[in-house]
């Protein structure tokens, strides 16, 4: 499969059995920071980045259907490989045709390469050129996953976008480690480029080199080199301070093709996805709006609020003041809480619908700030907002 | 308060502020078995009977939004006196405007009165002439309840149907207490009616008296003199066989008024229903829907069916061939199995939406066949169809 950069360069064949062009345009540049709007065409729809993608690790978005996904705004659904190779597998998720018709969501998904999972959930076995012997951590049963599994897995599930294999380094790390396992992951990165594709498949790289700002401009230059339809800043926020992070983002971008999407994986906090848009990414995936909701915790524009706690018992407002999620224009926090206090499964739904329609909504204002010239003034009162006000619980 | 049993006796304000008639109409009589169509009406709306009423312990069908309930039918919502005045308390409950506005749920709602609770899940302390001294089953905390107790917190949730505070005797059980029992019963049915109760807020009595004939008959003609809106059988399934079960409805209908709403507390099995029905029922409910949907069994015109089943893991049929609820129209069993074996509460809340949509689709069914006095016939064929097809899985 050849890769070059220009806008709509593969085809594919949709869902529904039309043929659309895919790839990634940037639309408009922000003149003060590094913040663009784009469009990223797939063969299930186009993503309006800077984009939010909400994780479905095992084809569920966890407490979601397909129609709560559309209700929230989300563009994206992340499936996680390693999760599904393990349950259902890939034979269950063949017969159905892919995960798209599995799970029925029809708009784009996401798959990552289970590289992050083998390395931090599985017990490791042996680490070869081929990829990695490990036991699963559900019931200890003996799997393989390399380069060439991983994107065979990720062509069974039929993602609009796989990534690469790599290896996800621990914070700290040395530097001598971190050298051989770039040296490592650029080496699977041409192995998972080689490797069958779905149709109409796009491929993203993925920049590591832990904290070393060197070796993330090596691997990002010699992954452009290579060629992928899009670049992944991976390796961040697994312990580092937060500076730590947005350095390792600067020290990839500059080194990326401009006009191939940058997504910056494991990132959920609305500070965060701010400073990283300003830096130039265009792309983000995390658990955390999905997990904190299920631990009773609202993502707010003013802060988290922990729900849960026993000063909402009585509170006849709604989750979010202004939000227009089910959740808020339904129901009281009071009686969101108390569902929450029992351990009632809509308390999780609902503090789920109201977490992913927040993150959606606060990418929408983003892209509408970028698009009127007002990002940067839009992202200082925002980190303000949602960092400093009184309502923060600090729950997560 | 007044009661007699004319249709549109009592009056009282709708959740939306309107003026309606309350009370119970029979519409049709089958001319061959005892059951009968009829027409209940409460201050949230009208209930076509036979109905099947949805169990909402806490103030939320498990894993289900009022516009689920709606979308599967379901016409009333029972909620637990026991359980909401342990959580979240009358006073949050009061605070948010009674039960309907708390849960947002504005069709009918029946309350039961806590006795079939205290009795068989609370530590008991003490029972005397005005109720019961018990611990929590939660944390242990001192309650009282009674029927002065079990009427005003009715009285607080706001509900269209309250229930008088009874005992519910075990089986099996002698006959002195349960001669004695009954009793009790009866003087706290008096102390239930007497009670204020919310605005239109119709008081049903409930016949006890166990496996004994002769102690239904008076326990019904005790409460049929008494005078109450309507009249449910208790005390049943309970663990007796299920010949004791009918023998028990039988004792009882005849001597209630031909023209008051009659209920059987506790029965979800299809079968059961079409029995009761036939026996002159209008009304039941049962956790049984709602709960076995949690361990992964569909209810479905031709039997249980555990999905969870290894065997249903490449099947790409719906859970129930001809089903339209959205989990049928929506997924595949492969799919919804996987949910269940992964215990991600999607799975759950699918079969929940497929269950409750099963059981009211079902009581629709059996009203159009004793609208089109087809109902022996249809019930011979139900009963064939539901209990003996190869595909039952005995899974309750």
């Amino acid at each position: 499969m050849i890769h070059n950069f220009s806008f709509f360069r593969k085809w594919g064949m949709s869902f529904f059995g039309k043929i659309r062009a895919v790839g990634f345009k940037v639309i408009k540049e922000d003149s003060r920071t590094e913040a663009r709007l784009g469009l990223l065409t797939t063969p299930h729809g186009a993503v309006e980045t800077p984009a939010f993608m909400v994780v479905g690790t095992l084809g569920t978005v966890k407490a979601l259907e397909p129609r709560d996904l559309v209700e929230t705004g989300a563009q994206v659904v992340l499936g996680n490989t390693y999760h599904l190779m393990l349950r259902p597998g890939a034979d269950v998720i063949e017969s159905a045709g892919g995960l798209h018709s599995f799970m029925r969501w029809d708009g784009p998904i996401l798959t990552d390469s289970g590289g992050f999972q083998v390395f931090s959930l599985a017990r490791m076995r042996k680490i070869t050129e081929e990829g990695c012997r490990f036991n699963s951590h559900i019931d200890g049963h003996e799997f393989f996953l390399g380069p060439a599994e991983s994107m065979e897995m990720q062509r069974v599930l039929g993602s609009d976008i796989a990534m690469v294999f790599d290896e996800c380094l621990p914070y700290p790390c040395e530097r001598g480690r971190a050298e051989a396992s770039v040296e490592q992951t650029l080496r699977w990165a041409v192995r998972s480029k080689e490797a069958p594709h779905a149709d109409g498949q796009q491929v993203f790289g993925i920049v590591q080199g832990g904290v070393y700002g060197d070796l993330r401009r090596r691997c990002a230059e010699e992954l452009a080199s290579i060629g992928f339809d899009g670049y992944a800043v991976g390796g961040v926020s697994v312990g580092e301070p937060e500076a730590e992070m947005y350095r390792a983002v600067e020290a990839s971008v500059p080194f990326l093709p401009k006009d191939s999407p940058r997504y910056v994986m494991g990132l959920g906090v609305m500070r965060q996805l701010a400073e990283c848009v300003a830096r130039g990414i265009d792309m983000f995936d995390c658990v955390i709006p999905t997990r904190i909701a299920r631990h009773g915790t609202a993502i707010t524009r003013h802060g988290n609020v922990a729900i849960k706690a026993a000063k909402y018992a009585f509170d006849q407002s709604p989750v979010e003041e202004g939000c227009d999620c089910y959740c808020c224009r339904t129901f009281a926090r009071s009686y969101v809480r108390h569902l929450l206090a029992c351990g009632e499964i809509l308390g999780l739904r609902l503090l789920t619908i109201h977490n992913v329609h927040a993150l959606n909504r606060f990418m929408r204002e983003m892209r509408a700030a970028i698009a009127a010239d007002a990002f940067p003034e839009w992202k200082e009162r925002t980190i303000k907002e949602t960092t400093t006000n009184e309502q923060c619980d600090n729950a997560m």
